[in-house]
C-alpha cells in the first residue's frame, strides 16, 4: 500500500501551482506557506499587475484571480486533510476534478503596496461543495479585498 | 463651451483601457466595441492565460478579470450618456473617481476557445452606484460565464 | 413500471409549495405558473410584508425570500426535465436532497406595488449543481430587484 | 445645541427596528444588544418560519433577511459613531437615507434549533458604501449560514 508522503505532496503541488498554472506564472503567486495548517498565497507589486498607469493600484482582476486560486487552494487542502488514508492516485483523481463554482469579491481599498499577501479560512466542506473566505493584505496588513468562493469538491 | 466629441472621446478611452492600463495590456483586453450604445472586450486565447497546463483552458482570474472591466466600461458609458452635456474635465474628474465595489462571477463552462467576447447591460444606474450583469463567450457563443458588478460612480 | 404524470406532479408541487413551506404561506408566496415550459412566482402586497413602516416598500428579506425560492422551483424543474423517465420514487428523493447553497441579491430599485411577480432562468445544469438568474417585477413591470443562486442538485 | 443622548438613541432604534418595522415583527427580529460597540439580532424558531414542514428548519429566506438586516444595523452603527457630532435631526437624516445595494448569502449548514443569533463585522466604510460581514448561529454556537452586505450609507 502506498502512503501519502505530505512532505512530498505539498512539494509537487508548489511546483504545480507555481510553475504548471501559466497565468499564475504571469502574475507571479507563489506559495508563501502551504501545509497541512493552511495555506498563504504572495505577489509582488510588477508595473505589469497595474490597473492604472496614473495611479500606481493593482488591477481588480490581479485581486480577484488571487483571491479564487487562494480559496481554491484552502478547499484543496481541506479534500486532502480528509483522504490521508487515500492512495496518490484517489487525490490526484479528486484534487483535479475540483474547480470553482462562483465567487464574490468585495474591493475595501485600493491595491496600493510593495507585496500582498492572500489568506483564508474554510467555512464548509460538503461531500460535492466548499465555502472558503479569503483576505488580500498588503505589506502593511492593511486589508485590500475580501472573497468568498464555492467549490465543486465532490 | 467645449461640448464632448464622442468620436474623439471613444477613441481617447479605447487607448486608454487597452494602453495605459497595463494588466489590460497584459491579458490582452482589447475593445471590440465602444460606442454610445455599448461596449464589447474581446480576448484572444495564449498559453500566459491557461489556469492548468494539462488542461487548454483559461484560468478563472482571467474571466473575472475581463467580466470586473466589462462592467466597469458599461458603467462608464451609462455616466457619459448622462452627461453629454458636460464639459470634458468635468466628464474626466467623474470617470477617474468611478470603480468596482463588488462583484460576483459565475463559472458555468470551461473557458475552452480561440478567442472570447464579453459583453453586459446595465441593470441599475444612480447617483452614487452603478449594477451591471455581464457574460463572458468563446467564439462558438457558449456561454462561459457570468457576472453582476457594483460600481461606484458618485 | 409508473411514469410520471407531469400535469399531477405540478399540481402536487403547487400544493407542497404553497402550502407544505410554512414560511412561502406566511409571505404569501403563490406559483402564477408552473410547468415544463416554466415558473413564475406572485406575491401580493400586505402590510406585514413591508420594511419601513413610514415608507410602503417592502423589507428586503421578502425580495431575497422570492429570488431564492423562484430559483430553487427553476432548479428542480430543470432536474424534472432531465428524468422525464425516472419513477415518480427517484424524482422525489433527488428533489428533496435539492437546497440552495448561495445566492447574490442586487436591490435595483424601492419595492413598491400592488404585487410582484419573480422569474428566472437557468444558466448552468451539471451533475452536482444548477444556477439560475432571476428578477423581481412589480405590476408595472419595474424591475426590483435581481438575483444569481448556486443550487445542489446532486 | 442639541447633542446626541446615545442611551436614548438606541432605545428608540431598538424601538423602531422591532416594531415600526412591519416585516421584522413578523419574524420575530429582536435587538439582543445594541450599543456602540456591535449589534447582535435573535430569532426564536416558530413555526412560520420553516422551510419545508417534512423537516423542522428554516427556511433560506429569514436567515437571509436576518443577514441583511443584521449588516445594515451595523452599518448604520458604523454611521452613527463617525457623526457622533452631529445633531439629532442630521443624523436622522443620513439613517433613512440608508438601504441594501446588494448581498452575498451563503448556506452552510441547515437552519436548526430554537434560537438563532446574528453578528457582524464592518469591512469597509466609505463615504458613500460600507460593507459588512454576518454570521449566522443557531444557540450551540454552529455556523448556518454567512453573508456579505454592501450598503448606501451616503
Amino acid at each position: 500500500m502506498t502512503v501519502i508522503d505530505f512532505e512530498e505532496l505539498f512539494e509537487i503541488l508548489v511546483d504545480f501551482y507555481e510553475n504548471q498554472m501559466p497565468f499564475n506564472k504571469l502574475i507571479g503567486m507563489k506559495m508563501e506557506r502551504l501545509d497541512l495548517e493552511t495555506a498563504v498565497v504572495k505577489i509582488a507589486m510588477k508595473d505589469e499587475l497595474v490597473g492604472n498607469a496614473h495611479k500606481d493600484i493593482l488591477h481588480g482582476g490581479v485581486i480577484a484571480s488571487a483571491l479564487d486560486f487562494t480559496g481554491g487552494v484552502i478547499a484543496q487542502l481541506s479534500v486532502i486533510k480528509k483522504m490521508k488514508h487515500a492512495t496518490p492516485e484517489e487525490l490526484t483523481r479528486r484534487l483535479t476534478r475540483m474547480g470553482t463554482i462562483d465567487m464574490r469579491v468585495d474591493y475595501i481599498r485600493p491595491g496600493k503596496g510593495d507585496y500582498f499577501t492572500v489568506t483564508g479560512e474554510l467555512l464548509r466542506l460538503g461531500n460535492k461543495v466548499a465555502v472558503v473566505r479569503s483576505q488580500f493584505f498588503n505589506e502593511a496588513e492593511t486589508l485590500i479585498a475580501a472573497g468568498t468562493g464555492t467549490y465543486l469538491v465532490g
